[in-house]
């Protein structure tokens, strides 16, 4: 491929961005879930990118992006020797192996608080290892060459930098192991109002959101596979729907709730973005702020409907990834500049090939996890114990207690026993020594 | 403009780094902010830069940018269309909103912990549509041409990247929205001696810290508008103006404070950042150790002065924008080589232009958000009521409570009124559980 | 040096990266320590940051890549002017600086929780200007002329990004202090095993680790001090080395302690990224993989062996810097592609050569470290007194409490006083104020 070393920088710079996306998800994740499950949240998205990476780089890469065997998956190109031979291949590699990452470690939020540890890396092997890249091929084998092989692709079907390849995957990835889970202990009281559980750490949720979105500019402006002009463009309307999608949420958000409400306005950011990446590179910037705005309120949209049906998505990771990719797959009939897109296609056409990309990512990726996981919970529960769930996964599936929790479990026993001579154990040099601040009342 | 894609490339990635300085903001003014506090202040570092983003690109990129009505406000270019025609200008204007965001964000923390959520985003409208731009019309409308258009850029005053037209800005609207607000409940009490209120998340403050630093290299190295050899001294010195602010002010807070201060050296990064960046391009690496040193040293000495006029400042950020912030656009005067400022001005006129642009800011800024506050404050109030205040932000905007908010007020009840039975209500799952390292004494 | 814009600013760029490792560390470290220690492990991580960038600026660089004094040291260009001159210079001082600082505050970790503040800034003097640029100088000076200088690096050393010049040497300056420190206060009980401290925040941690990952791209891209086209394979192989350490040591550390153990988890991944550092620009990706795995292997190898010594190192510094640094430096011998390593050597001769290297390396670092430190020790205690290192280096050496600290300590007077009255003093607000959730059970 002819590229110059600016563009194969601008790629291997880009992948940089997208891999600090996951320290993102990894944030956001372990702010929004209890503290008794945050070490395994976190656990769990550092060790699924190191699984996805290997297993990608081993299978996933070549059915993605080797020749292809008739438009539906690729056969060349395994465990690819990334050695200097083709600076551009490497990078596009690289570049790839990060977007599987990103695609894959969506459902880490979903299941949280109950998907056993092991149970979640099987299934990263699965999805690195076949569902991602067998859909992916379909969409985007040979697009960097400007030569398009993927069944889904040649209809002309467009998704810039992953609206469905990565994050409607994601999120139908998570509905079929929602399914398959069940909600977490309490979340759906029988007799009562579904209960929400409350963050352990919202700045670092916050923190999540921000590094998300500093990555994103990475995950649209890399997608271009080339440094070129249109990339201010793309990082532009990267912006403006996050902005957009933030600020729609916070106002629907606040008319239904009464209050500025924390969840909806983290997931508005990252509703408006993973709508505007379909079309980042066609949408005018007004284009990019409604189409922003429109995610956000799907996804708010989307989160009622999920707790009206009872599925606890425990990051809502299905209103983001999944609702907010559909609109915004579709939104690229709606409102890309049809030069931009290139298809050739009839707006009614377009949206046609756009709607027929989304069924075939649902049917593909839903049958395919759902079966999958079916298969696997049989031999190897996907789901922690009762009492593992109750005491949390930090402990349970990591021996990893923490000075707080062994305080709030103190507590509790000294409330049920009125025993205070109960002691948090693992401080022992605390209880010799004077608070400098104590006073007594 | 005839610039290259390397040109282009590095304002976009510049604007990135800016970009992640709201989560340096972000992390820094929720750690070092109270636990009950701390998701509010996320929430409106989060909230203002979605605000500010729109806002900016609406209205403010014109009265800023736009051509210039005599020198005192631009009139064009309002929602510009950044739409691949000229990619340069993309690229400016998404760094310009990003300079804003800084610009405004920088309110959140002196007015944590007390300030209204919607009051605060009302005041963003105001900032990013209004106040902000036209300041920076005066200093900066024409400067990327190198056309200065603005009447005080055209006296030939010098702020390379910002030390007023950003940080000594968001000082100024700071201290107006402050004497609005007064002080937090128990900040000064009436009997006693100035009360410090204790951070809830001082690893995260620092994390804070070190991302705004990184952030600052995109701030100033981006403020080039161009890929140029100016670049590794701009970092160089961006780089050793940090330390020198640092060291010092942990230096000078060590012996007034006998302790080695957590917020001083903080902020002694901050203020040395703040003090290097009018003339981030104009100094030698041994004048840039100086200005970022003497720079710490004016924010010990304006936190202390703070105090005592009894003006509370959450985070201190008007003696880290602010009092760094003048002393940074005095510092070109003093300390730039004159070949690099190019005005032609001889010491004392540059000196005297660098005053006139401090003055003028402080006016117009100071003025402008007292006005607009007090204003606002009569329909619309400031300030949280005082039980709202007691309770924290955190439950009285956002309805958001933590395991730790509730124990801390569970233990008060229960210290209260002897009655161990009342629980932490959140986490029933604990209830049954035996710690795994809970022993009897 | 005749270096295009685009080398200069891609070397800015990782210096960048770089910077970015100290917030990982930082991160890291003040997530796997304990909660009365973080804010100490946190301002250590930021001072020495600023230390070592001065002492370095001033003395170091002069040291290491001034004009050799026979090989052994470098004796020009102290405090050296970046200014506008030579753009490639100023930028590779500024990576230097970056470099510098990382091999500095390898130590933090080791000796957290027990080492004082001022003593630790002492030894950052040290090291930046003297024992660090002067094992440097034999490695690596001229080496970015290619023409290498240093006698090490005349024998045919290769040690492409500093697992022996930075990680190595920190691990080695960490043994030394550790010998002369000793363990923490109840680590290695007279009666009983090993006990493990619980860190305060995990999810920090992990953030710590992915921000370096991040960072290492830059650590080990910007080494070839050139955009060239070798780049995508040097961030390829630290991707998949990373990937590698972290699957082998969790899958050892799985079988070991029948768990998924965070710990090694984490330090898997450095372990990996410390390993493929020497080479990172000589090995197929196979071998990248197989390299980071063993690093990760060697790294729970070495953690068992050092808490059977006996030696309390808090983050497991050594094993992952000096034990995955020795095992990376001779892998460069194994699996490098000999015409990229471009010595001439024979394989036993370059397997020689590599040991010799990494033996000087400890031999040097030890003896000084060891040597200058027992000197300090005798007029400055390395070490916090009993009584300080009980209640905490937050309390004792910053005056610094948290609201969580206060909590533990008045929960732990409850419980031997049984006086409930006791009271959390530093929230007054919170004591009138109804939680709106409490129950009474």
């Amino acid at each position: 491929m002819n590229k110059s070393i600016d563009d194969i920088l601008w790629i291997t710079l880009c992948a940089g961005l997208v891999f600090l996306m996951q320290a993102g998800f990894m944030c956001l994740e372990a702010g929004v879930t209890r503290r008794k499950n945050n070490i395994n949240v976190a656990m769990k998205n550092l060790a699924d990118f190191g699984v996805s990476t290997l297993i990608f780089w081993l299978f996933g890469f070549a059915l993605m992006f080797g020749a292809s065997a008739g438009g539906w998956f690729g056969r060349s190109d395994f465990a690819p020797n990334l050695d200097f031979q083709d600076p551009f291949r490497d990078a596009f590699v690289v570049f790839q192996i990060m977007f599987c990452g990103t695609a894959a470690t969506i459902l880490a939020g979903a299941v949280a608080e109950r998907m056993r540890f092991h149970s979640y890396l099987l299934i990263m092997v699965l999805i690195a290892g076949f569902s991602y890249p067998i859909f992916g091929h379909w969409a985007w084998a040979g697009l960097a060459q400007n030569e398009p092989v993927g069944w889904l692709a040649r209809q002309g079907f467009v998704d810039f930098a992953g609206s469905t390849v990565v994050h409607s995957f994601g999120g139908w990835t998570s509905l079929a192991a929602l399914l398959i889970l069940g909600p977490r202990m309490g979340r759906f009281p029988k007799d009562g109002l579904p209960r929400r559980m409350q963050g352990a750490d919202i700045p670092l949720a916050t923190l999540g959101t921000f590094i998300l979105w500093f990555g994103w500019f990475g995950f649209n402006g890399g997608s271009t596979f080339a440094a070129n002009g249109q990339i201010p463009t793309i990082i532009a309307n990267t912006l403006l729907a996050g902005s957009g999608g933030l600020v729609a949420a916070l106002l629907l958000g606040w008319r239904i709730r009464k209050t500025a409400a924390v969840d909806l306005s983290l997931n508005g950011v990252l509703a408006g973005l993973v709508a505007v990446t379909a079309g980042a590179n066609a949408y005018s910037s007004l284009a990019a702020v409604i189409v922003g705005a429109i995610g956000g309120m799907v996804m708010v949209g989307c989160d009622i409907v999920l707790e009206r049906l009872r599925i606890d998505d425990a990051v809502s990771a299905i209103p983001v990834h999944l609702g907010a990719g559909i609109w915004g797959t579709l939104a690229v009939a709606l409102f890309g500049i049809p030069e931009r897109l290139n298809t050739g296609l009839s707006f009614w056409n377009q949206l046609g090939v756009q709607g027929l990309g989304i069924v075939a990512c649902g049917i593909w990726t839903f049958c395919v996890t759902y079966v999958a996981l079916s298969i696997v919970n049989r031999f190897s529960p996907l789901r922690a114990s009762p009492p593992d769930e109750e005491i949390g996964l930090n402990v349970s599936e990591h021996g990893a207690t923490t000075d707080l929790l062994d305080l709030f479990m103190v507590m509790d026993r000294q409330s049920k026993t009125g025993d205070l001579s109960l002691r948090v154990p693992v401080e022992p040099s605390l209880r010799s020594v004077r608070s400098p601040g104590a006073t007594t009342a």
